[in-house]
């Protein structure tokens, strides 16, 4: 979406100790942020943060990062928000760059919820299921490490699996009803209108098979 | 589904030369039956046969062979069908028996069309697409062979793709919509009487990945 610019945010921004200015310099160090050792989960187009705010909230054991594209978006997130645990931190990135942002093998799991399909194939480069995306999540992910995946759309899902499985990624409990599978979820803002909405929602974990 | 005998089925298919009796001793020689060199594609669960007699007209240079366990139902599938073409066979066995019917390599496409979901965990050995199956049809499979898979029933779908993905299946054409994806498609009964209902229709393509 195109966002309109708000005067206020950059003060905002600049103020609010949860939103990481400068994400580079933390690249395998993020757990002195954290000023601990627990593993560091992330979120790639985390939207208004509805997600990783609860379950940063149920895991105090885990460190979580909620990454979206503009600060504009991070600001929305955040401007409304007065109860983010410590476990959590907010950063504004193109996930392009994540491997100039964490180190290899630093994170120990990503989620990606309803990330935008780009419907037209001539922008399936800008899904973030795709291999491009993948190779790079790879070398950032520990060697265990897994990525929850979830969506309503159906043509992202069939292209994700075609990704998933091309580059080599071992894929585990793959719905294609996630509400009526017995999992433990956290619905997103998005998947709360959407499944309200009848449409059913589709996920699955996906590991990175050693070479 | 359990099925009543039917006292005229036995003198039927004695009679019938599209039904192959023996079908262990054309391991290795199934293009000798056809006599021609064509590629040989076969359908696990052929029901009463609508899909692979469609399939076989379309294509003549293919050589196609049905597969049902009972010999009840390959009568039920025959007895009113008075145009199999050349390129069409039927047979009768388990399919847990395919690697002693067809020789290593022999077979170059596999059809499992909305195979019996086994709904019950207990029975999941039972799903066609159980790593178990798929560890034979890898062996009876060409090189480049491939597994074409649909079905309208979402559990079993997941559980498929999780058990390609673990035995190094490479998954192509994954769909979750199949009549609204730009796919050539005969449709079987089952798939006509699923979707009038309103029910998506996933298909998805596995190729074995050489190790």
């Amino acid at each position: 979406m195109r966002l309109r610019r708000d005067k206020n945010a950059a003060p905002f921004i600049e103020d609010c100790n949860k939103i990481i200015k400068n994400p580079y310099e933390y690249k395998g160090k993020w757990q002195e942020l954290f000023n601990n050792s627990n593993p560091i989960h992330v979120e790639f187009g985390a939207g208004k943060g509805g997600f990783i705010t609860e379950l940063s909230k149920a895991n105090p054991n885990i460190n979580y990062i909620a990454v979206e594209k503009a600060e504009t978006i991070v600001y929305k997130a955040l401007k409304h928000a007065s109860d983010i645990s410590d476990n959590l931190y907010f950063l504004y990135f193109d996930v392009d760059e994540c491997i100039n942002i964490f180190e290899a093998g630093e994170v120990e799991r990503i989620y990606l919820n309803f990330s935008d399909p780009w419907h037209k194939n001539r922008y399936k480069k800008r899904r973030l299921t795709h291999r491009n995306f993948l190779d790079k999540y790879a070398k950032i992910l520990s060697t265990a490490g897994e990525i929850h995946f979830k969506t309503d759309n159906k043509k992202l899902f069939g292209f994700s699996i075609e990704e998933f499985s091309a580059q080599n990624w071992l894929l585990t409990e793959v719905t294609l009803d996630l509400h009526k599978a017995n999992v433990d979820n956290i619905m997103t803002e998005y998947e709360k209108k959407f499944s309200e909405q009848g449409l059913t929602i589709n996920r699955l974990v996906a590991t990175h098979k050693q070479a």
